[in-house]
């Protein structure tokens, strides 16, 4: 395949200063390979980034932002077999040292060498290069295969159900037939609503204040929404479950008062995943969670092959990226894909880049 | 055995109200014991029924208060063959209704139909009569047989240490060699250091406001203990884990900001276990648990057998419960001994009455 | 509603000896409902209780034989308020004694009170009266409600996938998109392959030694099937699988190369699920199991809940239970439902009998 | 420190032919440390790839056996921090590949690359060289650091104590104060008497042949021993534990009954972990095991962290290594050690060479 020298890529140079410059086009080392980049969502971690900065961020004039992208793969490095030219791919974010004591035990998203990457610890898009390019490098630990009835902009949604997939199972998973409430019905809220049925949940609940995302959670497989504006959720999601409340809380929403919100709801020995990032901290009553025995549970992302399962509900026709995509834009137009985002212009719910 | 008819028994009447009257000795019914209470520890749940009241609490007048005790059995109801008549008996708390989802799944002390007598449920102590009495009623799943080289006094402990079993059970354990906080050296906090170190914990470090509380810590087990009036907690304890925080967190302090040490102490992936009552809401940074990975467990007891498993450590002399008990009354002086247990006089740590 | 004082029932008088009797029709106790049948299976359980009987099975000429029924409660006993009457429901076979410690910790269905009725264990048309009958008591921890669109006669097959479930979860259940082989096409192997792409399954390979059933197998959900009269199953799954082999094998041929064949055909790390009766002992190099660490997992029947799981996935309709019902017959002709389901007359799968 | 270029080592020559040869001394590359070897235990595995050979073993003439070593860390490669020359390390076998599926999820030991490697996998003293040599480089991964209270010799054998740890963990662990039936009193079998003691076991009950091996069981922590040459050790098993059976059965007896034994041994729900290496097929009731619902565990030796773990219990005085070691020898005599283990020449237990 015919493989440039120079790439065009979306440098970060400053808080809100995201450029559109040529860079050079990097070789896959060992265990490595490059891809082609077809697809890169927006997501709320760069608008972080962006704004705010994050842990182990990259200086200034050298990172290049996005970690939700989709491709081709182009060339190989040395031992990898697991791929080859022309295989179409997904990543996932983390690629653990594979020498602290989390690694070894397979958590390699919470890697006790984060952000070193002497030691082996890449988080594209977040410590290292990552995906508004047109192309990158990836560890083989962060590809995954895509079967044909995947479209490379659906593929950027794998990172979203592959960390609500993450979090059922740090839970411990859930039974089929198990009720499920899920607070906030933005994208990762919406892929709660698609996976929680997928693995076969009974009852549904959305919660949430915007009637139109409500509504497409709906579309998307929730028995029931709750306005949270026109209902306490508390008390409805209890009503709508015979007053016992729901097994298993999801939490999507990363607001004042929905951690209390999850620990009212739920039932004694009910658990709560925490799925979104928080800008501020949250008044709760553990106090009530220790008499209930009620655990909270959290994770940061995809981990533990988790990007794989989403990957095969999705090729299975059970989780719809799709449904999510509501604008794209071509790499030039970076920085208004950004703040479609970031403002929500038009509805945006996820808005992917196509260089 | 020659049971009497009648009975001393501290009666609630009202709250900061206990009598000691004269009531009828129960008979136990099928799947019942009749124990004969040698020995009833004080404890802080003991308090807040008294002062405040708890869900479910039986009416004033009618309930017989004390859930940490121990005794020998003098009846036995149809089908007990687990126990006979002289046998030594610890307790615990609760027996599940057996027939909710949480029951059938071995989660008894989350008893869906917690308080529901009619349905089978009982907390004794909490919801049913307990043990400040010269006899109590117990189902047979809440009695435990004592090893000769276990006293009575030292037997109200189980309870203590089966919830420390019970939480770090739910947090999934950990490694023989792992590094431990405990946030507290109040009874639980101490029976923390010493199960930890029965199960093989490496570094255990004991945190706390009392000089002499941590000095016990120090001969029970734990390896550092930190004054935090003295020295930042989080820091401190960083600083003796190589800067990486410990693996696990009991938290034995329902304080203010001990959540939020315990949350900026661990490392990525760090389990924090709540084993406290907390009478006020908290105020913690969830983002950072969330970036972190951190998972927050919470027990309100024992449970899941963890009393059978704490008998089998205090048998075995890896679990001391004896050096917790700083006070003896007998069951006429129980106003006093309530009063020494919530005011902490002569550095009261663990009271005992015996009726 | 009108309860008769008699019924009909199908009784087991000697070793191949089924009559229908007229009976008392039982009363329901306390914690129990009454169920008036309206489908029975028949089970390969049952014929082994007819033909040389199994531990704990009462004596003959009292024991109403049956365990995969459905029908309608017309009674309630005492504390009752989880059913009323009307109720459509399934059945599952195991209430354990709720006191041993197995029950403690959730494992009913190995209670180690197995068989002692006096403590509260049962297991309907095992060691206490089930379902070829008109009436059956049941209770409350052995029923579970069946949604409109499950026909009595498919909710007869609920014990079936419920067994898959537990034994999926034993195993500690799978990822999505993991590869899994289902040895034998009977009711439990075409039960394995419809679970297991319920809960996500990506590849699912099917084998046995007749065709019809294969075929049948294909139809509901196995992407291979492999006739290992034509193929070796071990080569064959393992290039089905490009040289790697299944992550999960699910074992339902009670025979005598079945479980060797799982342990060469997995890979390392592998889990087998052994979820079939056997009459006679086999023979394994278990010193291959070790170098290669596979474990093997065993359930006798449902249990941990999985009967509520297989009935929220039939109501989904992602497991389809009345394809496997190919004969029914009414309570008159017993004796020739039975025969039919074990001779296999007329490629006979699942026989029902309807009271 | 200073290094020779050469050094003696133990090479394979070809079945039954092993000899001491000069070589280069190896260079630790990135992620890798050499190792000074103080003393190298010999073990069944060992024996087994000099008299029949096992899978993955590299070419006679190249490869330097032995796999239970310790010594002193004098070379560090590039990014090693957790170690430094001069500390004193003990070893695990296992170094998986990184990139694989189990090697993701925490399951290094059953690479699916297993012996590949250009992918990464090692396995020393297995696939790639080994201990019996003066010095050995290993990756970060395999190496643990030492406490002063524990001897190099001691050091050898704490793969042993590791198996046992891993085996438990894989069965998910027992409770404090279970009852464990340990079968076989050789080293692996000693150590779990051991083990299961640090663990917190109630009764342990060892069984064998030799009753001089049985009564050091008896030393290191045995409640009972039962030599089943006098007595059937299903039966005595069964009295000693109140007729139940016990709840975990520990397999280290690589003999034809041992594991139906086992089967029939514990009780409904009761687990087994196979620990053992097996030379020839075995026959077993699997159906026995499928109606009382037992599981069987495989490991092939240390996994997950557990020589960490060892060291940990090693270090705290819990086990004790040093018991098992009956005979050492200097790396000159590497035949003569051989011998003296695969003969069991003077009771050779645990037989450890010098280098």
């Amino acid at each position: 395949m015919d493989i440039p020298k120079k790439m065009k890529a979306a440098v970060l140079y400053g808080f809100n200063d995201v450029r559109l410059v040529e860079r050079k086009v990097p070789s896959p080392g060992p265990e490595e390979a490059l891809v082609k980049i077809e697809a890169c969502g927006v997501c709320a971690g760069d608008i972080k980034m962006i704004t705010r900065g994050m842990l182990k961020q990259p200086p200034f004039g050298e990172f290049i932002i996005g970690h939700e992208y989709a491709g081709t793969v182009v060339a190989v490095g040395e031992t990898i077999d697991e791929f080859k030219i022309g295989d179409r791919v997904a990543v996932e974010v983390h690629k653990g040292c594979g020498r602290c004591k989390n690694c070894l035990l397979g958590k390699y998203t919470v890697c006790l060498n984060y952000g070193n990457v002497a030691k082996g610890h890449r988080a594209n898009g977040f410590t290292t290069n990552g995906g508004f390019a047109e192309y990158a490098v990836n560890h083989v630990n962060t590809l995954h295969k895509l079967t044909d009835n995947i479209s490379f902009n659906e593929a950027t949604t794998v990172t979203i159900s592959g960390t609500v997939l993450h979090g059922i199972d740090e839970a411990g998973g859930f039974m089929p037939g198990d009720t499920i409430a899920v607070l906030g019905p933005g994208s990762i809220g919406l892929m709660c609503v698609q996976v929680a049925k997928a693995l076969g949940a009974g009852k549904v609940i959305l919660t949430g204040t915007r009637d139109d995302r409500l509504q497409l959670g709906k579309t998307l497989g929730a028995d029931y929404v709750v306005n949270i504006r026109d209902e306490n959720p508390v008390e409805k999601v209890q009503d709508l479950t015979g007053g016992l409340g729901p097994d298993l809380v999801l939490l999507a929403a990363g607001v004042e008062n929905s951690l209390q919100q999850a620990i009212e709801m739920t039932h004694r020995g009910g658990d709560i995943v925490v799925l979104s990032h928080f800008n501020d901290p949250v008044t709760i009553d553990i106090g009530l969670a220790v008499q209930k025995g009620n655990n909270i549970y959290t994770v940061r992302g995809e981990g533990r092959m988790s990007v794989h399962q989403a990957l095969a509900l999705m090729t299975q026709g059970k989780v719809n990226g799709e449904a999510l995509i509501t604008h794209t834009f071509p790499l030039g137009e970076i920085n208004k894909a950004i703040d479609t985002f970031a403002e929500r212009r038009d509805g945006a719910l996820k808005v992917v880049v196509n260089p």
